[in-house]
């Protein structure tokens, strides 16, 4: 039998829930608990209300908390990918890709289309929007690395350069943010020697 | 000296960081962990998102979800009360109004009044948003609750007068997500024995 409209939304909606098991490399600021991907996402959707004063463009703030909200969700197949795990990154693309095909379909049609688009936005990175949901994206595990000491980058022997590299369209969102990050959580982990100067 | 407004705002983003250590009593769909304030409140936006055709009344959706993204911030503070622990309930507005005076003052003025005000509003519950935000913050536990065979409802001896006492204002956000919530999360666990018919 066919589902109902509610019943695909309600199916999407408990499968989702499956996000709160997807473990990130980040710490929480109590240094105690890794922080999972709806965390994530809750995280960024706050700071992108408080925080979007300072895109470099005019966002539209409920698509781009829209686009925050879903970014992740692929992750419930295909996994989270650290930022610096080369390797991994490579078959990165292909299992998300194979993840939005399952994911968004559980959802009626037009919700199903909604969200994949808003994804696929976010993935190609070329409106203020999924700009701006990069920036945020980047600068929130950048706070919360530097809140633990910068503890993550020293235990993994995280490179100036990675950092700079991950980060290169950080500005292309907020300046102003790209600065601060930069200069409050980035440069006095390097002088205190938790990330490595190269 | 004083704190920038960006420094302001940054200190209210890690602080934030807290709600993830708030556990609520709902467990998660794979029975193994219960939910956090954060998980929660990410789970209601995204829904927000998906089911708000279903409000009674037009709503503005961004509104409402910045309303749930911050709704438990003050539980960082004053912890989570239970919906269904009656003692607890008696000191909780106390708890959450001193709590809500010290966080939200974290920010800069404008954002500080902005965020305090959202809160109340959900808290008075008399706008179309908050009223739609109050569905979401009990439909969302009754469908985790229901995925988890009413596991929760059961260990606690939850009955189904108290489930409807805590839900007597859930139509009044959508008549439509209550009725859904009703006949497929909350009934079918009475029949089964899971939750205690008075």
């Amino acid at each position: 039998m066919e589902q109902s409209r509610l019943e695909k939304q309600f199916a999407f909606c408990l499968e989702a829930d499956k996000e709160k098991l997807i473990q990130r490399q980040t710490l929480l600021s109590n240094g105690e608990k890794k922080e999972n991907d709806a965390e994530h996402a809750w995280h960024m959707s706050l700071m992108c209300i408080l925080l979007s004063e300072y895109s470099n463009e005019p966002i539209d703030v409920l698509k781009t908390i829209s686009m925050i909200l879903i970014h992740d969700v692929v992750e419930i197949d295909a996994g989270d990918t650290y930022a610096y795990d080369d390797k991994a990154k490579l078959s990165q693309r292909d299992r998300e890709l194979k993840a939005a095909d399952r994911l968004f379909n559980i959802l009626p049609d037009d919700q199903a289309k909604k969200l994949r688009a808003l994804w696929d936005e976010f993935e190609e990175g070329k409106t203020p929007e999924a700009r701006f949901a990069h920036t945020m994206d980047n600068i929130q595990p950048a706070m919360l690395n530097n809140s633990t000491d910068g503890r993550v980058w020293k235990e993994r022997g995280v490179r100036l350069s990675q950092i700079l590299e991950r980060n290169k369209n950080t500005p292309d969102g907020s300046e102003v943010l790209w600065d601060y990050s930069l200069n409050n959580f980035i440069r006095p982990n390097v002088e205190k020697g938790r990330i490595i100067e190269d």
